[in-house]
């Protein structure tokens, strides 16, 4: 099933075709005025029973980034890398300076950073369409200074473990590298022709967390970060919006920075139009900067695509966004 | 099988106390001498390809405390409750003046806290034990003030999913109020005894992760934090050195601030001397502030104490300790 | 010079008695439709000159309370006390640890903190008035979540150097203890009276910078930090704001919280009213949480209250507030 | 006066050209065995007092530069730049959704930033050689990840007021642009012949604080900040130590990020090494990224280089540095 929005685009016309986008797919009132999860609501506790069973080989899988100073920010918007500091070391513990009694010495630490700054969910207070936030209310009644007081990511603790599927898009069109070029938009028949080319494991339908792998990750590990936070990079194409819908499913990650192809694919200002659609309008979760390398070698080995994911956010009360080490279960 | 270590303790001499149970259950070299994960290596895939099977119903139980400004943290040795703010709002965006094209709004979020600071795991580099740490290594070739360079919580990113058990000792021994005074002294014994009492699904082994309710976070949720955060508190005896290691879990947690009874045990000056044996010496990974008030409900309906418990700490390099959000399958 | 906005308030209707006053002492306009100064203005190079004039001993008083962990504030509106970490140190450093050649050693820190944590400047930012900020302009294109972008405090970086003068009213009401009770508001009266009781240096005019000490600092000091963060203390009475007007001083500061008496005088809920109206209908800057004790107690030796005062706020881009060390030149 | 040390280094041996010039100028115990100020010592009332009479057109230059994200820190050592953040707007002040009555509305901030990320005093608590401390303290003895537990910067807290001099060697040596090329090592006959040339005003001695002006910064601001943190720079020689010393000044300070030349004038591994010397050895108080480029122009348009220089740290407790806002008064 495809529709004539999973066509060519206007490129001239970033505010129509979002529009055209938002109006065909939006979610707002489906699971009830006072929703604060969106497409999570697909997941049911069948759907983890299921996935409960994929656990064949008891592996897990760590789908998280490092955080640390050295990660990809370069102070976008005030995005910093993780500054993890020391309250308290083992160089003083052995000195013995630290006033415990009876030999007892110990370590302590502090963190500072943006909730986006690595591996993450979005939040659905995230992002706003024309002042509209997730499920119809207005953006200033959602999220103040005081963070997201209606749909903060802490509503999500107890919901993001389901089926998870990779689609491992960068081996499928580049079985050489396994690397998607900069700038190459996914689109939905790129989608299901990996669907298809995986195999049954890899179908995808209601209240599966998919991940999509494009390997440009993989090429700023080995080539540095280079511009990975906002760049140029391969990415979801706005024209996918209409699988994201229909596939129903409750989440989605990708191995970049920013979800969506960039440069974004209009010829005018554009930016980030695909989140513009899915999140405030489907309510669909979106991870970012994902590293799913391993993942990919492990399912590619075993020939199975599918397995039991794992990836709650931290409950940080009024978060648009949260940290996360989303783990698979194989 | 019990130990006279198990036994009363001379509460005037904590070092001595100390000394015994760190040389009867010292695990040092027991994974070999580049170990960096300790009692955590007795989880494996069979151990969790059983504890996937636990998964029943599907539902997801969070374990995790709130991460805000209200929590328990009053400032001792600098820890404080998280500061969360925002870099971006939804009230700018629907007043749109972010700069965005096309009727793009966003919020954005930044956060300042201890990594122990509410949920959380101690990494092995967190406590040492006369400038020893974890495998014999010296304390401060371990943690420096680039924080802990072998130990470090990453090593743990892909680990710590296995099989958890419940043990609501604060039930089993006041079943009227479901909660234990302040100061009491949780033993051997007594976690066998719950564990009789709570049946077969409650039994505890190599791999295992322990989940000990005591009923103190019901209380200060119900009364405020008062002093959770370091006051006294019930929690576990340091006689119950000789169980910790005997049952070969893979780590333990509390809904206590630090996971032993508060005052300790002594007549004189001392602090924390459980964690000074089992961290450094078994190499036990242990948790704190947990929230297992859900869970004790929702395992008391069921009848059966046993899930899967997924609960990653997030891979912030170098750090001893961990903000997590565990989640229980049943 | 008074008026009857000096006398007896309507206890029961803090919206007509902020009005009355704002509407009598509002300086919009008054340095031109651009100005980000207020009442700085009223500080020329004159009066810099003239203030220079007035350092005869040579001697500095630091006004500044200490910026630790240790501080008063208590998370109000997420206001914490700043936390100060090492990301190296001289333990380190003696271990030679740290990779520098030829014997170099390092130690290094970082700070996160709330603007106004401890002694500080209000920027003009800080307050509004029905939504009305500093010179006419709304609150919500002046202070979005970028900061400030319009009286960011950075722009008053070259000015905040002037004649300082100590009104030492804890000594002068309560000559035994030199401390106001909490409570006490201080009217202009009093201030006219304390001015004369400590003779001509004491004298207020345009462009002085007034600092008033209450003795609050020192009962905290003494006692306790307990509610010094936001609860009961002397401060000025909301009928001091025609006071505030016709001295034409171009800033003031209190060693309390905050500024003015609380409880604010108001028998209905009321917070304070006397921000609401110097900071955006004056432009009056304020400080608070300065330490006057050692400057009292020279001022009284020397018998001279006046000194050249430098206070000029760290150019923080776009902050509402900043840390600062006040000095005062005798 | 000048000595075989102002002379040409061995630049195979940055270790013994450090040790001849730390044993030469070393001011251990000069001011007792408590001191925690070293140099600044040599600030005494009556320089104050003189100072103050430098003031002749009352007006102020702020040496700071601006603190934002948009600095020249690249992460390097944990180096950031400042991360602001809103608590409270006027964007949600505007919409009256603060909670606060009768028209009331606030903004508020926070920060985290290094200490050292932008304009800054290095405490005497930075630096160590060979694992000693200012005055012969060990490294260790001195500063522990709870700071500088001796020689933190909030002892300086009121002493650091001066007669300031500023010598513009960029401009002396390089009339047409005012600007030195990186790596360009200023020496001790340098800093004699532009005192010489700017004449009596620029006439430096014990208890002033020293500003050398590079012209680096100016043209940072130019083509953008590229390796203004670390990179090549101009900067004073290794061989000025002995300057340093004899001249018996307070403090100095420079327009770039690490006050001596870089490179380092080694063909081998060096980091620093003037710093080596004069901090833990002379006891020299050291400022870095001061902006001097419109003091330079008032300076040569008044054709006098001296002045009240206030540059008080913020007293953080255990600081090893501090930003600060210093202001000339001419």
């Amino acid at each position: 099933m495809t529709t004539d929005l999973d066509d060519e685009i206007d490129r001239s016309d970033p505010e129509g075709e979002i529009a055209r986008r938002a109006d065909a797919y939006r979610n707002w009132g489906r699971w009830g005025e006072d929703d604060v999860l969106g497409t999570l609501n697909f997941i049911d506790d069948a759907k983890r029973v299921a996935a409960a069973g994929l656990v064949r080989e008891g592996r897990v899988v760590s789908l998280s980034q490092r955080f640390d100073t050295d990660g990809p920010q370069k102070g976008w918007r005030r995005r910093t890398n993780p500054v993890h500091t020391m309250t308290d070391t083992g160089t003083d513990a052995e000195r013995a300076n630290q006033g415990f009694p009876h030999g007892m010495g110990g370590a302590d630490d502090v963190i500072a950073m943006p909730l986006q700054c690595s591996t993450q969910w979005d939040g659905l207070g995230h992002i706003f369409d024309h002042g509209n936030a997730w499920n119809g209310r207005r953006a200033g009644d959602v999220v103040t200074s005081d963070g997201d007081l209606v749909t903060g990511i802490e509503h999500a603790a107890a919901v993001v473990v389901s089926r998870g599927v990779l689609l491992d898009v960068g081996r499928h069109l580049e079985p050489a590298t396994g690397e998607l070029p900069d700038g190459y938009p996914i689109t939905a028949a790129d989608l299901d022709a990996c669907i298809q080319a995986q195999g049954p494991s890899a179908t995808v339908g209601r209240g599966d967390i998919v991940l999509v792998r494009t390997g440009q990750y993989t090429r700023a590990r080995r080539e540095g970060w280079g511009d990975y936070a906002g760049g140029p990079a391969p990415g979801l194409s706005i024209t996918t919006a209409g699988w994201l819908s229909r596939t129903e499913i409750a989440a989605i990650a990708t191995d970049t920075w920013g979800f969506e192809v960039r440069p974004n694919e209009f010829d005018v200002p554009a930016f980030q139009p695909l989140h513009q659609i899915v999140i405030p309008n489907l309510g669909l979760t979106i991870g970012e900067m994902w590293n799913l390398d391993e993942l990919a070698e492990a399912c590619a080995e075993q020939g199975r695509w599918d397995f039991l994911l794992s990836a709650p956010p931290l409950p940080i009360t009024g978060a648009v966004g949260s940290p996360i080490n989303p783990v698979a279960l194989l």
